[in-house]
């Protein structure tokens, strides 16, 4: 292709996907086989606020995808949390779930001097935010894993980080770094120890903004599958336009191993 | 004065105007005293997201302010929420500090089909947002009684209800109806039942944006005194400039009576 080099990498999407809650997307175990054979990196990258890459590795196996996944292979918004965090020297007030704090084993926590949010249920009273809010009055930075506005729970609609966040940001005047996807930085870093440039890599996905459009904003192509939260005329969402659009995981893998290799 | 009429009201701030905390502003009481024998309304407003008309009353009694002020002199916030409800025949989840609902009484809330929000932190949880925020999707307007950012507690600052009503406005890309000053329908609402029109009142209070520049903005004069919150340069925050800058209430009065009468 021109101006591209040869393929080096592929980021892929989870829930919506690979899978559908706790069920594979038809024909998706086999075909990440078939990827694996091909000399390309596979990386599985995920915007979650509580789980940690422990439990997504888990589901992954549960499902019969390929046992050899490690977790290092996955690298999600609270891995990019993670990086800022180390790479800033900063030290957090984690608030997040029990489950996600797993992912941050090791990061000093004491006397905390930076502000990290996801969806986190148990931390959103008054008496915590309120903490929050005097930390970044103080200077400490405020880092969300993302600002998704809301997620559809069994019972219903229920609200994301990000109402949490932008109030935060109105009380104190001031911007959250945010690290999940769609942010550039996000996919930077999810290549970063693949030695290949975005030029050199391609993302498949269902969300046709986080996952396409960050991909491509990012310098990598985008693949949109029409599984999961696709919805009709999505593919018209991200401009440029996706490099693809294809029914699903294994039509995506189908066109990588024949076109992009 | 060249296309006003002669002064039929005037609206007083009260925390930061007419007394500071638990003190009275020196030459306050006898100031309002003047105030009272001319011939001229008075009224007091004021954002108050927690304490009743009663708790005012019982303040300004305390501090041997005129003791023939009547509950309905005083017109504050919250009763601006209620007029708004009254008005739209809404049936309100009271999003209110315990001490707030007595202004509410009478207000049918059963099967609730809008929010009012005001400083609540015993309902700022996950679980109260989250209902607020369905029934906002669900087509419920949300009332805010402000949107300020902060406010000063013995402690230090701590969160106002601005960032709740913004994180819910953010989740369900909605807009607020905001009801306590600075808002024009505020200080419309105040005079409505003095039968006088803007043009016809001044309003006395320490905060330039949500006082004077309000009232301004709403067509009456802006008096802004140099107590409570003022800062030095208050004056210049609000354009077109406030009528007059004076030092305290009691001058606020001196010049009401000799100028504006």
């Amino acid at each position: 292709m021109a101006g591209r080099r040869a393929l080096k990498a592929v980021l892929i999407d989870l829930s919506g996907t690979l899978h559908i809650e706790d069920s594979a997307v038809p024909g998706a175990q086999d075909a990440l086989k078939s990827l694996r054979q091909a000399s390309v990196a596979v990386k599985f990258v995920t915007n979650t606020t509580k789980e940690s890459k422990r439990n997504l590795l888990e589901r992954l196996q549960r499902l019969n995808f390929d046992l050899q996944v490690k977790e290092e292979e996955i690298f999600t918004s609270l891995s990019a949390a993670r990086s800022l965090l180390e790479q800033k020297q900063l030290r957090p007030l984690l608030l997040v779930e029990d489950g996600a704090l797993e992912d941050f084993t090791g990061i000093n926590t004491s006397e905390p001097n930076a502000v990290v949010i996801g969806l986190a249920p148990d931390h959103f009273n008054y008496q915590t935010l309120n903490k929050a809010f005097r930390m970044i009055l103080d200077g400490a930075p405020l880092i969300a894993i993302h600002k998704a506005r809301y997620y559809k729970r069994e019972d219903g609609l229920a609200l994301g980080p990000g109402p949490f966040v932008t109030g935060l940001e109105y009380a104190t005047d001031c911007k959250a770094t945010v690290v999940g996807k769609p942010e550039k930085t996000f996919f930077t870093q999810a290549l970063s120890d693949l030695g290949c440039s975005p030029a050199e890599a391609v993302m498949i996905g269902d969300d046709a903004r986080d996952d396409v459009g960050g991909a491509q904003d990012a310098g990598m192509l985008g693949i949109l599958v029409r599984t999961g939260k696709y919805r009709p005329g999505d593919e018209d969402k991200t401009s440029p336009a996706p490099h693809l659009t294809c029914d699903s995981f294994p039509d995506a893998v189908e066109h990588v191993l024949q076109n992009l290799l």
